[in-house]
Formats: structure tokens, C-alpha cells, sequence
């Protein structure tokens, strides 16, 4: 199942940018757990087109409805089916594409792949296929929330850098807070560094252009015991993850690249006793040893390359190969980083339930 | 199955460091396809124990055993079991990490997952794992090698970079020959780069401590349309295969890291026409757009930390919790990085074979 | 995923009785199709509610919604989400089911699983869930019907016994027309044991009882190699298809039950050449052999017990095991069998485009 | 992965007949059981040739070995390779079938499905193949005999028909022992019909024939809840569980083929309360309702064909399709359903696992 994701928690997700609607089916969430659909709305809305100056202007309110798996607003453990509609289409915008390759979009890919594709907004491509995502995300993040025995867990994803405009690595020690993060339309919980990069973002829209940048993601009160020795390890889960959503290019967690170029003595995270239990004196394994949690923060980071489109005339070739011109039109974010924040909260919020349902089955239930 | 990889070309790996054995099979294999086990015995030559003198010394043969799935030297399309014994084990070396947690190892988190673990030599956690991985590669690239339809498919990864040492980006412009990656013990077909490498190795060896390392992996005359549009992302397997080896810490494809500090207008990859087909003028995509293999050369980068074992005395606590001092003894590379790459060769392999059997599953077969 | 059904030609449904909808997505489905909503909804016409005086008086209209996947009246090998709003809910008819046990419902069991459970018209359990099957399948049944490489497949399901009228074997010889399966509600192919069985089943209906029956199923134009030799074999996930829905206690291909009681000697289907193909004389094998079809007809038949809800009080208890009465309430069919003839041939459809594709994936790409 | 059976409990098998071994890796252990090489080698004895004088005299020790994942005899979690050799080849016995397709064999599809096949006895569809799954079932069993939270769970298959000798309804109503089962060759724990079963046996034989049979199992301790509602139905799973195995042509649950012929008035499963829970006054329902265990006795019954091979000339065709005879050679049981017993076992044991394993991931960990 190509549109699937997890193994036991599972969300798949359908839709094209200007068919019907987009949508998921989360299949395995535990019963019983209480759901209201204004828990997943407010997630979407942290995603949605339009809520700031520095994003698309595309209008879409993206009400979502729950369509089945919910009675009397509990979980069932059936398959919750979610959806939105798509509203603010205009398909005739996109009329150039049916013949054109937008460079560095997955138009000839898609075509090379299928013979044929839906070319309005992307169709598949689109970034809105990520409200699935974040839609199933709401409700891991509110299972693992809630916890297990005792473990409440908390996933806060950020801006750490816009273009080459990057947040002072000690401005970032903490583990911030929601409020921090929100404080600003680009989602960087330092303040001075936020509003350079809203600056910038202002700056390349105005001459129709666009910027990458980086997110990193924290999770804390993660227990140890959670990943697998092997192919899926905690961490190979979590690029995968990263990896899977658009305009991504790269991943690293604790010390990445960076630890590359370091010694061993430098590297090795030394463990202590501490409050009863075993924990670490520094995280350049940011949480993750041997493909398993260590009860440490989980802390991660991803790169997303610069929107594709671009509101100025670039050469391509038509469907039959010839060389062309194109322009970008459409309403489209200048940085899409600001509104990636809740989609990698999400995606790690589905490999964690996960992960934790599998050990649970694994260690869970037969006790020798 | 947390110990197998691929959902139509499937390896699945077992086996301890100092067990009996280590092994894999390899499931849905192609019939038909002349199989020789030399074939397999030269790849796994490539990361041998004590093929040079900058790896561990540990004595091991690593003879591989054919136990099923080839007739008279011809794949039957039945599951292929191969093994290797396990020769030079010395148990006795290990009894401190019975009780003790060697840092930024998985000592302490196999013990929190499963109360249990086979301390000897990292057991399950131990790069011996890989062999499996490797011995399934070389199936997966001689499968590539005969391609389809014309579509030779090679596989070439190599070192970019030990400690602070990094290769020349213009150096590595070209497609390496494999001669030219094998000619050093350090797999960077940059002589003068391959040469300090060496010498870096050698030095942080003699200081009892150990360094990290980049391989960089490019494939080419790969077809384009490999690859799914939104979850199973070409990448996106991709970084899970490379996570998925053990000390990896990050996984870049195409422009990476460096491309968030991009702007769309230098980023995107322009279309044109040549050789009668689509091809793009730079390659900042990595040969992957939309999740999805646009022809071009893929190109990505893994990020090895150093190895955890070092000679040297290192703080950590017991089972109990309780504070206590380690020496890091047995057999261990000083640089695991030179023995990663033909194992980045063959997860890629694997990734590969594996999606171009989905495409043809979904492509192939019912054409409308 | 609990509620998916295939490995790479996919349905997932979800859907409550008197929830907002039940629905379906296909993933995996070949691209370029031609689909049109009106062949799905043939499809769903033949197992409504309503549709003949001796089924459900249930009123729905039961039309299907295509949500995405298709774009131009073709399919795009992107998820195709399907729905159909549930329109007759009488939620209040089912008040007494919110604290008693159905006898031979599945009531006690998704209260013993889950801790909570949707009683209106029982919920997830309800036969309603099949409406996703039957969809999925017409698309799958439109694929087989095109074929691959001059194969078109046919398959034809019809009922062979009612409680304990049961056709003559040598009436059903041939394969039947599908208008001689649609000629009477019953769907017998056989006029004068069609005529029975609906006598039957008003009888039993006026007496507020209910019965079981069998219906057989018939394949051909199906290609020698399909299926898999071990766990996947072809009978073996015709058998969960099969299984899988509701009201079924059997399964049996060939010669199935009966041919326990034979000898080597009469039962082998002795191989022959006809039309320069091998085939076999016989067909006590049910046109599969070691898990793999052999290009002869595939002859099944599953077993249908006598629905649970009768119109008559039944001893049962209540959800805090107090002994009570119940009557059965609602709309129900004295026998689901005749309606159960298109989900039958749904999943039937739904196995064998998969194992194609599975076929596709390992034989088809790499050749040698 | 066409060779794994299970989802989150799984075991892979591999090997051919006349290769150098059979093995199987069980993957999703729990970790800790106490496990020793004796207990699965007791299994395999039970399925072992020449173990009476109407089975084969084909002699096999069937040694077994475990290469990986038990540490100090106890699991640790991580996979268990355990494989047993081939000792008794008399490869050219089968020279004959490297041409000539036997009726009723998997030859024919083999050769059409992969283009190449191992005619050695069968190859890896030789029955040799089930040593695996019995291997991997002792693992599941002496995890249901451990059971959790109190549920000591006994699985117990025994014969109930061989040709047309059936033991009689009443002899088999009650649970019985497996010293009953095991007391004589055919395992039927009816002593007088198990009489006439060997008598039969020997007869056929001596006459070059052979004859099917068909074999009940039973599970009882087996806790409510266990199955999912809509495609993994409990039922659903064992249904392709035993029509996975070799020579099996039917599966029906509790009433299975014979409720179809009954009224819901007489079929209908009575609720009632005991010894503080909610159980069933009769069992139509085999146990399962719904999809999902209820807590009474699980109770189906597997059809086996007669052995394909028998001793007398058959007319058949050769692999270019021209007419030609064949005598069936090699050493084969006239009747296999006694050896089947503990396979059909093993099987149960591997469902009701890894189910058990799946409610314990849904439900088990985060609890609302």
C-alpha cells in the first residue's frame, strides 16, 4: 500500500489538490479514546493556507469531518475515516501545466511513472495530501499526550533557520514551548532570529522567488525500550518519515552530520545514574541507541529545499520534449517550512504510537 | 517482521556476533537469474574483517553457505537462505559488558526493550548483522547489473570524508570506477584525499580513540518512475535503508543540508531535451522528484559517527545503575566508514530491485 | 492494518451501519483505466438492500461517491476513495441492542475487544462494510475483464443450496450466463431450484426464521502460474477472502470435503494437450495445484449460516451478564445468501488481480 | 514476502526436498521464554517419516538446530534461525519427474509460474517445507501453554475421518487428551474407528493407492476477544492458515458446511451467564462470532485430498506437452493426515499468537 504509513497505527491518506477532497483513514488507534473533532481541526488550522502574511493566500478553511470510528465521542478502534473538501479551486490557473514540466516538480516524474496524471495544483504532488497526515497526527499526538503509565509525551517541532539565516545554537537549548513557537508566523521560538527570517521570506516573495530552510523536532518523556535492533530502528523510521513528506532533502538526529567529523572520546555519550534511572551526560545520540530509545530527548532535524515554484519565467520542455518557457502562477507559499512545523509534530507523533504499539505487542502481553 | 527490509524483493537478516551463525534470506527473488555463490563471497570479501590495516583484526573468513533457492546455478524464485558462521569469537573478552553499559552502544537499550540481551560482542547490535545485508545485496545488484529493458544499473559508493577531511567537491564530479574506489583501504577514489584519510585513521588508532566519516552513494542509467508518490518516496526508503545501518547519524540526497540555504531560483533543475529524452541541466534533485526517479544520477550522503569503542577508559554505570569505569577491549575499527560502503551499496540495491518490482506489479502487467 | 485486505492491489473500508457513510480505498490500482461511477454502481446494485421482495426492506440507494484516483474518466494509479452515505438509519430501533447480547451476533465480542462498541445496527459488524468490498471488486473485476495479454477472466458466482434444497449437480455442469445467475432473486442458475429456494425462504420469513446456504464460484480465462507455493497460495487467501465476511463457516476448492473420501487413484487429474496447451481432464484440483493456478476453471464454494437475527424471542444477557429475552428487531433478510453472490465475486476479483500483480512484480521486469 | 506467515508473531521458511537443509526464522519473538532445543525437536518428531509403519519409510532424523536468538536458553527477542538438514537424498529417484509433469503435483504450475523448477522430490513444494512451521509452532504453543494473565491455552488435533470411515459425532464431543490422540498411528482418539483407519491405510498401500482424510482441531483457555472484525477475522486467518498446507481442499468452522442447511432458530449460539462471565449454551459458532474469539472452545476441521503420489502407471505429458506414462516412485505416505496433525497445530498456534500479540498492541499499552 503505497499511500500507507505504520505498521500497527496506521494512516492512509487519498486526494489530489483540486479533485473532491483530500483525506486519511487511520486504521488500529486504541479504543476508547476520547475524540473530538475540534482536537484534529486545530492541528489543520496550524497548517492551513492563509493564517499569515508570509504564506499562499489560498483560501481554504479545511473543515474537516469524521466519517466513521467515533461513537459518542470515543474511539471505537474501527478505521476513522477523516476528510476536507478542497474549496478554493481554480483549476483554469493551471492550465499551462497540462502540457508543461514545472522544473524541480514531479510532473514528469508522475507522467514517466503512470502515463498520466491529474496536472491541477499538483494533483497528487500537492502539499495538501499532508492534511491526511496531519489530520491522523492529531490523534497520536493526543494518544501519546494521554501516555502510558505515567508517560506523557511531548513533541515540539521548530525553525532553526530560513535561507542562510540561522538561530544561535544556544538561543535553542531549551525545550520550548508551544507559545514560543507560535509566537511568530515562521514558527522560530527565538524572537530576533524570527523576524529576520520573516524579513527574508518578505524579501524573496517580493521578487517572486523562494527560500528552504530547516526544522528541528524534540520529543521528551519518550520512555526507553521503543525501536527495533534492525531495518526499523527508531531512527530509520523517523527519516523515513521526514523523507516522505515534500520539499524534503535531508535528515540527521543528535549530532548528524556534524558528528561526522568528530572523535569517538568527543561523541560517546556518557551514562549516570540520575533520579533512579540510567541516563546520559550529553545527547549527540539524540535519543536513539542501537535503533532504540534511551529515555533521552528525541531531537532530529530536517531539510527543506526552496518551493519549486517560482513567479518567474524558467525554461522547461511540453510533454512531447520541447523546449519551452514557463511562468509560475497560482498562490503559493515563498517558504513552506513555517507551515511544515505540525506536519513533522505529526509524522512523528504516527512513528511513535507505532513503535510503541509494537512493543507492546512484542513485550506487552506474554511475560516470562 | 522487524528484521526484514523490502515488501516484494525482501531480505531478512539473523543472527548474533558470537551465536553460531549470522545469515539471511532473501524472499521474492527474480527466477532464472544464474547465481554463483562467488558472486556473493566477493561482496562480502569487500567488508571483511582484516582486509586491510586500518580495520578490526578480527579473524574472520566470513565463507558464505547457498542453503536453498538455487538449481543448477539459477534462481528458482523460492526464498534463498545463506549464512556464515561465526569463527573467531573470544566470549571471555566481553564478560565486563555483561554488567556493564558500554556508552553510546545499544547495550543499555536492548536491556530496557527485551530485560534480556547476548552481551557478547554486541550480539544482535554487532555489524556482523550486516553481512546478511551485503550477501542479499549482491543478488539485488547482479539483478541490477542485467537490468531490464536495456537498463544496465550501477551502483558506486565511496568516502567523501574521515574526521575534518573532507574530498575536493570538483574531484568527485565524475562517476567513480569501481578500481578507482578500491584502490585505497579507505575507499576515497581521490588519491591525495585517500592518502591523508589513511593517515588520520592510523593516527586517531594509535590515540586509542576512533573517527566518523560521509559516504557519498550515486546510481546511474536508473529508468525514470521508480518510486511512490507520497509515503514509500524513492528518498524515502532510501533514508530508512541508511538509517537503518548501524552508527549512521544523517541522510542527505541531492543539494541536502545546503539546499534549505538555497533560493528556488538557483535550486530548481531545468528540463531540456537530449538523446531523445527529458533530462535535466543540473542535478540538485538527486535524480529523485516528487519520490519518484526523474533518469538522472541518484546522489545522496550518509553520515557515519565514530565507533563507540574506544581504547581508553570511559565512565558509565552497571546493570544496578550504580557508577563504574570501562575499557573498551576486542577487536574494532578505528573508522568503520571504508567497511560501510559496499553495505550503502547493497541497502541500495535492495531499495532499487525492490521498486522497480513495484512498478512493474503496478504498471507491468494490466496495461490500459 | 485489520482492515485492509491485499498486498499490492489494496482495499481498506471503514464505516459504521448508522454512522455518516461506510466507503472504501483502492491503493495500488493500475493506471490509465478507463473507470466510470456507473460500473461501480451496477456493481452495488446487485447486492442492495430492497432490491427484490425477498431481501431486506432496507431503503437505500446506496450511490457511490469516486472522491479521488480518477481524473478524465481514467484512473491515475493514485488512491481511489469511494463512498456511500447511509441514508435509512432508524438509530432508535436499536436501543435494546445498547445493553443486550445479540445471540450469534458479534455484540459480546467487540464489547470483550474493544471496551466499547457502536450497537446501532451493529455497527462495524454490519454487512453494510461489504459495500466498500463490492466497489473495490467491480474495479478489480473491470481489470480481469480486460485481462493481461489476451487473458480476459471471468467469474461467476451463484447460490448451488438454501437450507436443504439443493441443486442438481449435473444442472450446473456448465458455466452459467450471468443473466441465467440474475434471472431470479435467488441468484440459482438452475430455474426449478430457484423456484424452491425462494418458496423456502418466504416460508421461513413468515415464520420470523431465517436460513443458510452455499454458493459456489466459478473462474475462467485465469492464466497458469498465479498464486504463490507456501503461505500465499491461491486457495489459501481465497480462503480468508472468503472467511473474511460475515455470516460464513466454510470453504472448499475442487473436490474440497468430499474428496477426503476418495482414492489417489480417482482423485488426480490426469495432464493431457489440448489446443496446444497442457491441461488436465479433470478438475477435482479446483484449477489450483501446490498453491498455483493451472489455467483450468477455479471452482470454490463457501458456506453461509442461517442469519443471527430472527423474529422471535431469544434468551440472551445483558452487557452485565443478567439473564433477559430478546426479540430481533429492525430490517433483516430471512437469507443474505442471494445478496452475499456479489461480495463473493468482489473478493474473488480482489485476490486475483493481486496475485497477478505479485506475479507481475517477481517474473515480469527482470527477465532471464 | 510470498514465504512469511504472520503479521507481528511471523515465521519465514525456506528449503527444498533435496537441497542441503529446511529452516525457518520465527521473527517478533517475546522475549525471555525459556526455550530449549528439546521441546521443538519433540514437535518435529511428531511429524517426522518413518515414525509408524503406515507412514513413510523415507528416514530422516530431522535433527534440529537454533543458530540465533536464544541467549542462555531463554529468547532474547530478536530472530530464531533454526534449521534441520537433509539426510536421506536419493536424488536420482526423481530423474524421471525433471520431465515429466506427476498428476496432482505442483510441477506443472511450478515450471508455468517461475519457468525453472528443483524436480528433486518435489522441490520446495515437497511437504518437507512444513518442518519450518512446525518448528516456529513449538515456539507458539509453549507460549500459549505459558499463556497470559492466567489463560493456559491447549491446542489438540486429531483425525476424524480417513476415506470413509468417520469416528462417530458422540466419541469426539468431549476434549481429548494427547495421550488419546497419540496412542495410535492415525491419531484418531476414538480407538475403534483408529483401528479401522490403520486397516485401511495398509489396505490402500498394498494396493498402490492412497487415501484423504480429514482432521479436527480444537483450542480451548483461548480468552475472548482475539481477531479483528473485518478482513484478519479470527477465522478468516486459520482458514488460510490450513489451506496454506499442502494437500488441504476445505476449512469449516463450528456448524461450517452443515449450518448452511439449518434455520437461525436452531443455529443461534444462546447467551448465558457462568462462573462469572458470559459463555454460550451450544457452540455453532466455533468460537469465534464476529470475527472475534468469545471464549468458548475454537473448533474447525481441515479436508486433506489423497496423496497425489501412487504407485500405479498414470497417463500424464512431459514438459514440451506430449502424451507420455508415469509410476510414481519415491517413498510416500498413502495417507498424510496422520503427520499432518501436528502441522495443523503448529498452524493454529502460529494465528492464535500472533493475534493475541495484535490485541495486546491495540489495547494493551494505551489504556482510556
Amino acid at each position: 500500500m503505497p499511500s500507507t504509513f505504520g505498521k500497527l497505527f496506521t494512516v492512509s491518506t487519498w486526494g489530489e489538490s483540486h479533485g473532491p477532497a483530500v483525506g486519511a483513514v487511520v486504521d488500529g488507534c486504541p479504543p476508547c479514546l476520547p475524540l473530538d473533532v475540534a482536537e484534529i481541526q486545530a492541528e489543520l488550522d496550524r497548517r492551513r493556507p492563509g493564517q499569515s502574511d508570509i504564506v499562499t493566500p489560498r483560501k481554504e478553511e479545511d473543515r474537516v469531518e469524521i466519517m466513521s470510528g467515533v461513537f459518542e465521542g470515543r474511539t471505537t478502534g474501527t478505521p476513522i475515516a477523516m476528510f476536507v473538501r478542497n474549496a478554493d479551486q481554480r483549476p483554469g490557473a493551471y492550465d499551462e501545466m497540462r502540457d508543461k514540466f514545472r522544473p524541480s516538480h514531479a510532473d514528469f516524474t508522475y507522467q514517466a511513472k503512470f502515463g498520466i496524471r491529474d496536472h491541477r495544483g499538483g494533483g497528487r504532488s500537492s502539499a495538501r495530501e499532508t492534511i491526511g497526515r496531519v489530520a491522523a497526527g492529531a490523534i497520536a499526538k493526543k494518544i501519546l499526550a494521554a501516555g502510558a503509565a505515567g508517560h506523557a509525551v511531548e513533541i515540539r517541532a521548530f525553525l532553526t533557520q530560513v535561507h542562510d539565516i540561522v538561530a544561535p545554537t544556544d538561543a535553542l537549548a531549551r525545550f520550548p514551548t508551544l507559545a514560543e513557537v507560535e509566537a511568530t508566523a515562521v514558527r522560530c521560538p527565538h524572537l530576533p532570529t524570527a523576524e529576520k527570517m520573516i524579513e527574508r521570506i518578505k524579501a524573496v516573495r517580493s521578487e517572486g522567488d523562494s527560500v528552504g530552510g530547516v526544522i528541528e523536532c524534540r520529543v521528551r518523556g519518550l520512555p526507553a525500550g521503543l525501536g527495533e535492533p534492525v531495518f526499523d530502528r527508531l531512527e530509520a523510521d523517523l527519516a523515513k518519515a521526514m523523507l516522505s513528506l515534500p520539499a524534503t532533502k535531508g535528515f540527521e538526529i543528535g549530532s548528524g552530520f556534524a558528528g561526522a567529523a568528530q572523535r569517538g572520546s568527543e561523541h560517546n555519550d556518557t551514562f549516570l545514574s540520575r533520579d533512579g534511572g540510567v541516563h546520559t551526560l550529553t545527547n549527540r545520540s539524540g535519543g536513539v541507541q542501537g535503533g532504540i530509545s534511551n529515555g533521552e530527548e528525541i531531537v532530529f532535524r530536517v531539510a527543506f529545499k526552496p518551493t519549486a515554484t517560482i513567479l518567474r519565467p524558467q525554461a522547461t520542455v511540453d510533454v512531447q520534449g520541447v523546449a519551452t518557457e514557463l511562468i509560475g502562477r497560482g498562490r503559493h507559499d515563498p517558504c513552506v517550512v513555517p507551515r511544515a512545523v505540525p506536519i513533522v509534530e505529526a509524522m512523528t507523533a504516527l512513528v511513535l504510537v507505532d513503535h510503541w504499539m509494537r512493543q507492546s505487542a512484542q513485550c506487552g502481553v506474554f511475560k516470562f
